[in-house]
């Protein structure tokens, strides 16, 4: 069985945060282990409290796993200080990771926010820089490409920018960008995702138009998802796409749970009789 | 979707604490959520670290999970300090929780300890006057009884008087005692375990042998699939003896990973086409 670990935040609610990237990683019959960066207690109305992780203990986390059970690939979500960041770096250099997932995550789906403003520099500095694919979302891309997205050809312009900004500090750089639409240019409910491959290929994925509301931790569950994906070997775009729809499933499993923005059905599949991953 | 709430250590190994609780319980088709009492730097040859969670923190998370989407039962595993068993304490009771399985984590499956010496006294005086099953393992209810256990009718003796000793506390009791053999009586590998009813009644439920040494995780992952057979609505006795079922087809799946006692394989029945808990 092969391991994807998450390095993120937790959500007492579990909807989103290692939560959701352990409850997707098992979805899909994988190995999950976690590096937790930060506390939050939460629910799906907000965010009401964060207790941070120390930054050496961060790494001690991560270093103790891949003294034992490698992972295959690496999501990151939750970052929320530069020591954080500058701790993960270290530990994924030296334990030679491959495989990883950064979502740059900055505001919950709640509104609140969750990184340091000193931190973002340090997001772009050391963890873009080791990524395979980077996950923004609309406000996540325009705080990372420096002007604001209202359409599909901007969407395409920040992914070159993005792209380009990561390579400027690092010349090696071979991430994917994957700018998620979900959060609007236009179509508040839109998921038409934009994925700039390394060599600069644009690919447009038309998602599903989903009705539910209920959206708590989408960003952390695709990101995972992608992850899986490439612990299982496949492309950056096969494994972008497969994460898509099994987020899409697990949105249209229309679970109905909490007073705001409800979480998703992780096991979606297993309940319609299918399996995911096969 | 009826939900479980884990109050529990995190293992950075994802095979016990509260990633396992999280597996155990998105393997049940039922919703994870947790707050998390510490975390751990932990694989599956030992215990490497440990940062304790604020105790007013346990308790804030406890709230925010009982304010939006109320937990059908309560997993109680790791709580190291004395401060944070008082704090869940406090949590559970105003929060009116019910169907609360606590399982008196001391001592890691890789030998490594748990708990602070002083925590045990407020550990036996707030948590499990609270509990509907307590989950103590052979090494376990000798700390709870006092006496050595080298025998199936020590088993019995010790039930009774742990129940005793929590009736003496507070006289409302009904706590479910279940000493768990796993760990010796004779068959090192044993897995007959004795449920006491809170009428006095001893139920012997004999598990089947299993020779994978790979049992990272069993305890936490016992206690939390009690606690979503609690929260289906079933009996006691039926949802320890599902609960049993569910664990050693997760450890007859065979997984093995790391280089210690490794996890199990808590997606075991889907993988084997099947599911839980229907």
């Amino acid at each position: 069985m092969r391991s994807v670990l998450t390095i993120a935040g937790s959500d007492s609610s579990g909807g989103a945060g290692i939560q959701a990237d352990i409850k997707t990683i098992a979805a899909h019959r994988l190995f999950a282990q976690s590096a937790i960066t930060a506390l939050t207690a939460q629910n799906t109305t907000g965010v009401y409290g964060v207790v941070d992780v120390p930054a050496d203990f961060v790494a001690q986390q991560i270093d103790v796993v891949f003294d034992d059970i490698r992972p295959d690939a690496v999501k990151i979500g939750m970052v929320s200080s530069s020591e954080i960041i500058e701790a993960i770096a270290s530990a994924l250099t030296k334990n030679g990771a491959t495989s990883i997932v950064v979502d740059p995550v900055m505001v919950a789906t709640s509104g609140s926010s969750l990184i340091a403003d000193d931190a973002l520099a340090a997001l772009r500095g050391r963890l873009l820089p080791l990524a395979t694919v980077i996950t923004p979302n609309i406000p996540e891309a325009e705080k990372l490409c420096g002007f604001s997205i209202s359409s599909e050809s901007d969407m395409e312009e920040a992914s070159d920018r993005i792209f380009e900004s990561i390579e400027a500090i690092d010349s090696s750089c071979t991430a994917a960008v994957l700018v998620k639409g979900g959060h609007g240019v236009g179509d508040p409910e839109g998921s038409d995702d934009l994925l700039r491959l390394p060599g600069g290929e644009k690919v447009w994925l038309r998602g599903r138009r989903l009705e539910n509301p209920n959206t708590h931790g989408t960003g952390c569950s695709l990101s995972s998802a992608i992850a899986c994906g490439l612990a299982r070997g496949l492309s950056v775009e096969q494994a972008v796409k497969e994460a898509k729809e099994y987020v899409a499933g697990a949105i249209a499993a229309n679970l109905d749970l909490g007073r705001g923005r409800g979480p998703l059905d992780h096991m979606w599949a297993f309940s319609q009789g299918g399996t995911i991953g096969e």
